[in-house]
């Protein structure tokens, strides 16, 4: 008998958007309920065979997306939109596929994103709405925001970000440099909005520049120049990835 | 020794938003999360002696508030202000007193009440946002929104509405006639909203009444006069109680 002819495979993105309040963060754990590890059950489940599932960027516990962007290979022929709704179906509706592509063999969400946005979300005001809290830190105390503004801004440009990474990541090996292209404070309403856009970011970055910018709010720190010392790492619940870039090519024509 | 004076007591009035999702209904019941129970737990605990919080009506398990409105009456003298603040320290986020004013010794929130509004919300669209799947009944599938219009303006007036009641309701010897002033279904983006306005509603009457409209738009059911069968009872988390209306002379002058 001749050899079964191999079967082609194709190379699928996805776009994810998630509340991340129920699950143990992105990255697949054992025996707790993980974004990566949902998906890979239930595509795992539509392949009949394991599936790897990798993503642009792991989000801590609590952390929401707007637009993670994920990857995988899948020898099922299953047109992608029937697969986005099909996988829908099983996911929990805290987590939705809001799009599917067929992308290069080659592309690899993390490897090839160029840049990535995140935004921190503070709540102002006294009494935050029962619908709201899921999303925000609540920190209706003094602050002088001007000087978080300016302070935002010095963030931009190429650093060394290890006094900003989490403290069980500072002893590794790898470069600690990183590249901000927009860093920016604004208020609305009761929200004190801040979105960072970046080349990439190191563990709990983006929590530890918050937190920084709340000391210089407080008063603690000057926002002449990068600060040595960051703040507190600020609650995960108030972050949110907003999207990931790639370059045009990424996207099989 | 003379007998002690007796302490003035004041009737409070408070309004509550709250996200209905994690919690058994407004009605306290042993051993179950609910909102009045929590509220009379943590009240209690500021009075030092058990303290009776009644509400404008009971809304179901998974029922959202926007304004719900209740009352209870205090020997303890702290200024209204502290009060909140101090009662919404201890709540869980999903529950916040929005606003809380001293009233008349007589107030009740159910029985002084002269209108309440709900709103049912129904998701139009093919992905739910995982940040909005908690507040909203999903309902992709086609339906007839002009007529659903047709259909809700029907329901306006004074009517028997024991057809729309609870199942478990429909023995009970009281009255079953309630005056409409308002019933409007409109479209906002992937949102279908229909809002309500009425001297008071029977148990489960607004998710009959949304699930009647739903037959309408499906086809099932005529919008030419008040149906004598109501279709299925949509899902308590598309409903919100907006607000509950009472005369002006129940505050405190």
């Amino acid at each position: 008998m001749a050899p079964e002819p191999a079967t082609p495979s194709r190379r699928i993105r996805i776009t994810l958007a998630y509340d991340g309040t129920e699950f143990h963060g992105w990255q697949i754990q054992p025996d707790l309920a993980t974004v990566q590890g949902i998906l890979e059950d239930i595509i795992s489940g539509v392949e009949g065979k394991p599936v790897h599932v990798a993503g642009s960027g792991r989000t801590d516990a609590g952390v929401h997306a707007e637009a993670q962007v994920a990857a995988f290979t899948l020898e099922n022929p299953i047109p992608v939109d029937n697969l986005r709704r099909a996988v829908n179906r099983l996911l929990p509706p805290a987590i939705r596929i809001t799009a599917a592509e067929e992308t290069h063999s080659e592309f690899h969400p993390r490897f090839d994103s160029i840049a990535k946005t995140y935004r921190y979300t503070v709540f102002r005001g006294e009494t935050c709405p029962p619908f709201k809290w899921r999303y925000v830190h609540y920190h209706p105390y003094p602050l002088n925001e001007a000087r978080m503004a300016e302070g935002a801004n010095v963030f931009v440009g190429t650093h060394n970000f290890a006094k900003f990474s989490a403290k069980d990541d500072r002893a590794a090996g790898s470069s600690k440099v990183r590249t901000i292209f927009s860093s920016d404070v604004r208020r609305e309403g009761e929200l004190l909005i801040y979105t960072v856009r970046g080349s990439g970011f190191l563990k709990h970055m983006v929590r530890n520049l918050m937190g920084t910018l709340i000391e210089m709010g407080r008063g603690n720190l000057s926002p002449a120049k990068i600060p040595y010392k960051s703040g507190n790492t600020v609650p995960a619940k108030g972050l949110t990835m907003v999207s990931v870039e790639y370059p045009h090519a990424t996207l099989k024509p």
